[in-house]
């Protein structure tokens, strides 16, 4: 079940997950505000990554770099000069457009990669006119989309901030990877915000201005290209959009496994491992892996730097969007810092006594708020039966995991007596309003997994009722931490 | 033991924990990035202060709002127009300088709160010309520390990088409360970024111009004065600098307990409660109350809107220097966004049949990387016994908790085994390289509690080395997770 995207924003500023922000203002347009929900939620998938991704690994160590950041940096990245939209712009009354998207709107062609020359003549063929004014477009025009401030007294340094984290990784590689005693192959993870100056944000939380990452660079010795990890998910389900079938304006799927990916030579080993990773952290948090597309780039998508990327997309209801590119960037970046910081960043090799540069062999870095949106839909459940949304929340990110509730107010110590012993171990709230079905739809509707009714019996047990099947269960007080603990962690 | 701020800020580089940021670009002045270590002590620091105000209270709710929101907030708020420092100017070579700050370091003079008229007064007194060139100064002149950037294409709105955390609490003040069916006595918390563009940052992680602040914004009814949680610690040592001896020009400290301070009426019990607590989740963090001071305000150090202020302060080598300051702000902030917006945030009393706005009657706001600093001198140990230093932090803040040693390579095998099993509860790192005893002192270096040398013996115990101490201890392997999971939780 699933629905469209604005009402998936009502319905996340209804129960306190996301606002517009400063929404009394009016808000603005691509920045949002976390509510009380919304936070725990994102805070608890944060958590379940870095846990996943960084504490659990020994191949792969944080940082938290600043979202402004010496501008020499994007220089280096080539940011300051490449990091564009095109745009058109009215020439009557300036109303501007993003002119890919636009122009993709008005013909129906797929204009992914395509260059300023094609855009404008497409303009031109399809007579294309301003949609405010219906006057003609200027010829398109680079936009940059990194915000940029001031730095010092007025009048000072041109500073940036930080469109991607990832740069910050490859602008302290050398550190890290001294600091960390670190060998190829391994990785450097970040969470972080990051910034772009859309021309149009939409779609909620799936395209704004303000957002944030959870990035990872990958690092191998070029000569040893095996994953030694690879193995553990090799039998992993793949939906495959490959190139071949874009090229002939198709959409057909092949299911297959990692293993058979790599060896029909779709991909390497790398590339199956950390798609078959992502998928296995969103399926462990409850994501259906059916929902998700891999989609191979096609030849003329690839930035010049990259050899092959393949995007992992989830099925919006607005259709198949990004979530993660798993992209080989080479030595590229690390090259680029390299030459403008004149600063060596190579490694050197105890067995072949020889320095070389690692090369990012894919960066796997997802956003956390488009994930959060994930989580959400596959959450979301309008259950008519009941008569309320059911949020089936995987309990490790529900906001709150147990709610407490007297069965009338008669037994208030007593419940919240219970409150403040489970308040020690879980997320708990406290819930005497109204009837106890209305309780019950409450918690539904904010995805908390255990409802525990406190009544009059005096066989020192409670109600548990679970969201997901309603059905209810008399437990022992004295057991009921470790039993919603075996349900927690399943 | 302490160290000057420079060889902390060396030693922080040295050991991963905090770089310049794009160390390699030569830094940018106020803006750090957070290091392989660094990042698990500020990670672990923000969840223990989320744990301790948000989720394990009744009354205190997060959220997590963005940087960039509506301009109308900064108008509401009054930073469009005040948040300024005084610039002084040179009139030949245009350096700048903060004024207070200057002129406070020529004259000796403490010039907190000082007009502009007193700051040109003493500029011309003093003779005071420009430290670069000679030459004389303007006039002072406001500077608005507040980063602007522009939004949408070219020319589009003005905005700021939010220079504080708390207006998005106000501004999501109503949408919040309904939500979460909040009643004052209530709070709102956020974890995040705020920016400030200081004329001199300095004092590394002190006073940088990107930084975290750990917010709280806490509404009472203004006609119920008194804190139900203070009775818990009204017995919390104080180490009071009040005015009357600022105002006389000593600092006499006053010591007395949370609730002599209330009894006699310096302060109430809400800013003995918030003060109490803070200092008490510091000490639950193992830093010594001793090298707290709360400094009251002098009257003409108070906003005009503030009743009264007490900074908790920490005793830095470079001074005693301001951590929080319990403010009452009235009903300031709400008002002026209720009057700007256009919009009722009044809440309606079920007793009294009223409405009324809610009073802020403190706003207990920490800064992440101040905290971390403190957390830092607090655990800093140059251990001449050991010939190495030592970092006595918290079992719960150390970066790592556990590293497993095989004493010599023969035992990779089975010390492996044990890393990898303890690495499902812990933060665990495994070392091979060098001597147990160079082993030993590089755990010392980043504070980890723990040391596991796994050995020849067939008893099914390993020996843990606890970094405090040095103390060993034999321990069955089976009994490992439980004994370690005592040391920490105290």
């Amino acid at each position: 079940m699933t629905i469209p995207i604005d009402d998936m924003a009502a319905f996340c500023k209804k129960k306190g997950l996301v606002y517009n922000t400063a929404d009394m203002y009016g808000g603005l347009a691509g920045f949002f505000d976390y509510g009380p929900f919304g936070v725990e939620i994102k805070n608890k998938l944060k958590a379940a990554w870095w846990s996943y991704w960084v504490q659990s690994r020994e191949d792969i160590v944080g940082i938290d770099g600043a979202i402004i950041t010496n501008p020499s940096v994007w220089k280096a990245s080539g940011h300051t000069e490449n990091f564009c939209d095109q745009m058109l712009v009215c020439s009557k009354c300036a109303a501007k457009q993003r002119a890919d998207a636009f122009i993709e709107e008005q013909t129906g062609k797929n204009l992914e990669g395509a260059s300023a020359e094609e855009l404008n003549s497409l303009v031109a063929e399809n007579k294309l006119v301003c949609p405010a004014c219906k006057s003609s477009f200027k010829e398109v025009k680079d936009f940059n989309l990194m915000f940029s401030t001031s730095i010092g007294a007025a009048g000072g340094d041109d500073a940036y901030l930080r469109p991607e984290t990832a740069q910050l990784i490859f602008a302290n590689f050398k550190l890290i990877q001294e600091h960390a005693r670190l060998k190829p192959p391994f990785g450097v993870a970040q969470i972080g915000k990051a910034f772009r100056n859309e021309i149009s944000p939409r779609n909620f939380l799936f395209r704004c201005r303000e957002f944030e990452q959870m990035e990872i660079e990958y690092f191998i010795n070029p000569t040893i290209q095996t994953c030694p990890y690879y193995a553990e998910l090799e039998n992993t389900h793949f939906y495959l959009l490959d190139a071949a079938a874009q090229e002939e304006g198709t959409e057909n799927i092949l299911e297959l496994t990692a293993k058979e990916a790599v060896e029909k030579k779709i991909m390497h080993e790398w590339h199956a491992y950390f798609l078959a990773a992502n998928i296995s952290w969103f399926a462990s948090l409850g994501v259906r892996p059916e929902n998700f597309r891999i989609r191979e780039h096609m030849k003329q998508e690839l930035a010049h730097y990259s050899s092959a990327c393949f995007d992992l997309e989830y099925k919006f209801p607005f259709g198949y969007k990004e979530l993660l590119g798993v992209a080989d960037r080479g030595t590229y970046d690390l090259g680029r810092h390299q030459e403008h910081a004149k600063k060596d960043l190579m490694i050197y090799d105890d067995d072949t006594k020889e320095k070389y540069l690692p090369v990012v062999i894919a960066e796997p870095s997802l956003g956390v708020d488009r994930s959060f949106l994930v989580f959400l839909y596959e959450a979301y459940d309008d259950d008519k039966e009941r008569g309320n949304i059911v949020l089936h929340l995987h309990p490790r990110l529900a906001p709150i995991t147990v709610s407490v509730f007297p069965l009338t107010n008669k037994l208030a110590g007593k419940a919240r007596e219970l409150y403040k012993a489970l308040k020690h171990s879980f997320a708990v709230s406290y819930d005497a309003s109204g009837s106890v079905g209305r309780r019950y739809a409450r918690a539904d509707e904010l995805g908390t997994p255990f409802c525990i009714t406190v009544d009059f019996e005096e066989d020192g047990c409670v109600t548990v009722r679970d969201r997901d099947t309603t059905k209810q269960e008399r437990v022992k007080i004295e057991a009921l931490t470790s039993y919603l603990r075996k349900k927690i962690e399943g």
